[in-house]
């Protein structure tokens, strides 16, 4: 970008920024409300039915996808949240007898989390009600909508990892 | 639903949910991938271009369409972020001599927040690079891809919306 740095007023960046540029910031700001809207209602209905955080509910979904427990380091790689906010999270479900936390055996200076059975079957009562809100929140959308969603989406997200690790490297 | 609140099994959730749902289920997901991935990216980047935040870039964002300014509950309601939150980051750039703040002509209580020439200059050299990276990170859909996303994007924030609107009433 021959242009980097230099401000622009409104008319000048109209005219010189290809429209096509311009469609894609669009799509963008489309996409990121869809998310912010459906993640809101999803936020506000985990707290209302059970009074549960959206960080909890995840956690224990990640947990519940894995039956032998999972290290602290792979919760939060899989997250995407800090080891130290993690940390709270897991003492609170621990607390709560939600979770179980024992010595890794491969390695002993890290510790498994898993779910216990309480835990467990409290999550998947959730996640089945969960299941049903989202559902209702696509309701409008054709099973055909659906499947050309689904592969718009799989490209869209080829397309941005393809601009991030080019970028890094 | 008439499964409200009862534990299931994964192997009997399978079965008696309806296909229909998890495949909602995984689009959603989608989405919220393809959503963090460009978000933590545009994060990313605006901390290594500019050393500014995501919420100061909004802010900024959104003042920029507003040349007589806003009132800081209209921002807030637009950026869905608390007062609070807001009156931080608009102090940090009052003094960084991004914004000015006045009284408010239609009503005394309310104060007007607008950006300073050096603020809109700023901005407006950061959003062309912004709207260069959006351009980069979807660069692999088609303006056909891209005009599909659009409008399947649009229909899935309308069934949103009257899924939230139905619960609320």
């Amino acid at each position: 970008m021959d242009d980097r740095m230099i401000p622009l007023d409104a008319e000048t960046k109209a005219v010189e920024m290809p429209e096509h540029h311009r469609d894609e910031l669009r799509l963008w700001l489309r996409l990121l409300t869809c998310t912010t809207l459906i993640e809101g209602e999803v936020r506000r209905r985990l707290r209302e039915s059970f009074d549960v955080t959206l960080p909890r509910f995840d956690l224990m979904a990640q947990l519940d996808k894995a039956p032998d427990g999972m290290t602290l380091s792979d919760l939060s790689r899989r997250m995407m949240v800090s080891n130290g906010n993690l940390t709270g999270l897991v003492d609170r479900l621990m607390a709560s007898g939600h979770l179980d936390r024992r010595v890794s055996s491969t390695d002993r200076r890290a510790q498994v989390v898993s779910l216990t059975e309480a835990g467990r079957a409290e999550f998947r009562a959730m996640a089945a009600e969960h299941e049903g809100w989202i559902a209702e929140l696509f309701a409008d959308l054709t099973p055909k909508d659906q499947k050309d969603l689904m592969r718009l989406l799989a490209k869209t997200k080829g397309s941005a990892r393809r601009a991030i690790v080019g970028d890094a490297s």
